[in-house]
């Protein structure tokens, strides 16, 4: 979990995931040589800050997105959103202006609904503040802020170690609006006719899906996936023996809305191991969720 | 109105449209050597549920959704609703499950706003359940659920019989957030050069748009076309004689909104027969306006 | 400013751009001749009522949306919006239907958040209307309705006087959702490999922004650019020392969401004058802000 710690603690709000890129393409080519298959690795201004990892024959792509929420300075004191982080006063935030780094407190001031910081100096208007990073272990769960989503890019890292044939995307901006999976998607299905989607990312706990319970396929959430591919995934998943927990929701979204939207016929689903305390510095996930989640993806990256 | 009626009757909520696009295709194959034209039929792999026909040199696409509400179950007796339909307690409700075939009650507690159901067991997580169909037909009127959309791909099964040139579509999820008139879009405007979109589905009765009075031309939604585009459809709905209303809404959208977005220049523009009881069981429609909606289009593929 | 004034007062309103696109056409190949060089000039029914204006090896494309806000009869005498006017009885609005043109007075009724107009007799279904323009230029500032976006296209037509490699993009519906730039941003792409964007439009007075302390530079508004665009972008306006302003907010948007979420990786900034009293008939611009505004479009078209 020591990768899992040092991607949880690197800055990368959505619009801004160059650190976190320029960190994975480091880990890839120093990696690369021990994985069962050299993929081949598509990154640079055709793709933005993101990155394409080619394996084989490609038939599925695993989307995994690497920005995180957080907050941008506004006027004076004020901060506006990142996606959609939990606000509670305390919160430690961190980031860095042209006179140097930054930790300072948020401010939320419920009935007014004002996000405001409190620091020594004015900070420069437009600088990105993240949480702290608070990296827990225990036995068997592991927290931090941003698990979401940097444990769905550890567990594609996890992947990629012996996967033959399939794309791993490393996207941006899903925590804002999205915006990077509709070109990405394009270029795989105009180069390699892939269309068929996993979106590698952390979902709820809810009174449906239980931590420890196992990974979790999404039946639904403010989209409907094709229901005969989530079918498909579901046999694959229950012939595995893996264990794992169906999703029902009428909200919550994903980088499977550009795939949906998307002028190509892509497939999509979403499987990925649940979280309490969404989107905070407190964000907690089980340990055998997230073994089941590396486990499913090895067998639906061969199977489906 | 036999045909209209097995339409109702297939289960294919928005995102399973799998078994009214086989029983089209298999309509479609059995009856097309009666049609003026044969049309090439495209389906399969590429067009994910959908189906395109395309008849001679084609110009212009009409644009048919085969999906319908409904609802998913989520967790205990808890349903999630898929596009908007109307909730009232004592709907009667269909589907199945692997248990077998369901016909449950809909419950709806408005101080709280939640949807369930209530049957003699549970039903599996993420079952689909629609409207029970009681079809009824009149001198004046056809009566169902889901005459919207039926009643758009029954139209457009009428245009096909002496259609000469032109594209009929037949569309998945635009109930739910829409995805397959963006790829349909591209492929034909791509394969064909084809722009010019008709949207072939049902609109709703207000107090400016009665029943009987003819297939309504929609001038705007919550989107606006082109206005030039517009306004030859309706120059040729006025020199051919076929009774039709204008609407004009703030709210409302359809298969549109994916043209409108889309990376192709298309117009579009929404041509349909108004109903009343809007997304209930009781949808009605009035056999006039049916009329001058297959009457419309056929001018229209021809004209336009 | 006898060019802006003209741009004012043409009637545009989303959807309905031709005559607007057909003054643009008109005066560009009147003054192309004059100047430093000639574009290509595309436009006609592969891109419907936009313009596209393709100076020699083109790197970084400027959109200025041609539409403006305004209203569409309904029934009776109520009024819809196109786009998000501001609404205030008594504004002066102006349109014409087939019985000729028509000069009407706006009323709203908040409390029932009805919208109407009062006139001499019915107005046709499906009429626009738009603000009456009453142009005020002093020695500082100009005023009138429609300066978002009548000087955004201006500025554009600055630019062009001396570009030699960029493409200027004359774009439609950017007040009511989009839908031109989407297949504008394809085209450049494809034809050009363009894919840096500059919006060409107007922003708000805000508590950070302030009228004649020069350009906004927008860092982000409801959706975030990436970052290091932006960064380069600031870079090369503090390097000219044209007078520039940050802004940050969490809303509001631009033709900018299409290139966001576009299929094609396209990097966008949007730039412009803060205006006061927005979307109403008193849009105020300081003349300041507009000359630094031309300035800055000059160096970004070349340094970019």
């Amino acid at each position: 979990m020591n990768l899992l710690e040092q991607l949880c603690k690197i800055h990368a709000p959505a619009g801004n995931e160059k650190m976190l890129s320029d960190f994975l393409i480091n880990y890839i080519e120093q990696h690369k040589v021990q994985w069962k298959v050299k993929p081949e690795v598509l990154y640079g201004d055709e793709f933005q800050d993101c990155i394409l990892l080619v394996f084989g024959k490609p038939k599925t792509a695993i989307f995994a997105h690497m920005d995180s929420i957080g907050f941008t300075v506004r006027y004076g004191n004020q901060l506006v959103t990142i996606g959609g982080p939990d606000v509670k006063t305390g919160y430690k935030l961190v980031g860095e202006d042209e006179q140097g780094p930054i930790e300072c407190t948020l401010t939320y001031d419920a009935e007014e609904g004002e996000l405001t910081y409190e620091y020594a100096r004015e900070i420069e208007r437009g600088t990105e503040l993240v949480f702290k990073c608070d990296f827990r272990e225990t036995e068997e769960s592991v927290q931090s802020c941003y698990l979401d989503n940097r444990l769905g890019v550890w567990s594609a890292l996890q992947v990629a170690e012996t996967l033959e044939n399939g794309i791993i995307a490393f996207s941006c901006w899903e925590e804002h609006g999205g915006g990077s999976v509709s070109y990405l998607s394009r270029y795989m299905y105009e180069q390699y006719g892939v269309k068929q989607g996993l979106i590698s990312d952390i979902t709820w706990v809810t009174e449906g899906v239980q931590p420890g319970k196992g990974v979790v396929i999404s039946l639904r959430d403010s989209l409907i996936p094709r229901r005969s591919y989530v079918q498909r995934i579901v046999a694959i998943a229950r012939e595995a023996g893996v264990p794992y927990q169906l999703e029902v929701e009428g909200g919550g979204g994903s980088d499977a809305k550009e795939l949906q939207r998307s002028h190509y016929p892509w497939d999509w689903c979403f499987v990925g191991a649940p979280e309490d305390n969404v989107h905070s510095p407190d964000e907690i996930v089980h340990k055998a969720d997230i073994a089941s989640m590396v486990s499913l993806y090895k067998v639906l990256m061969e199977k489906l």
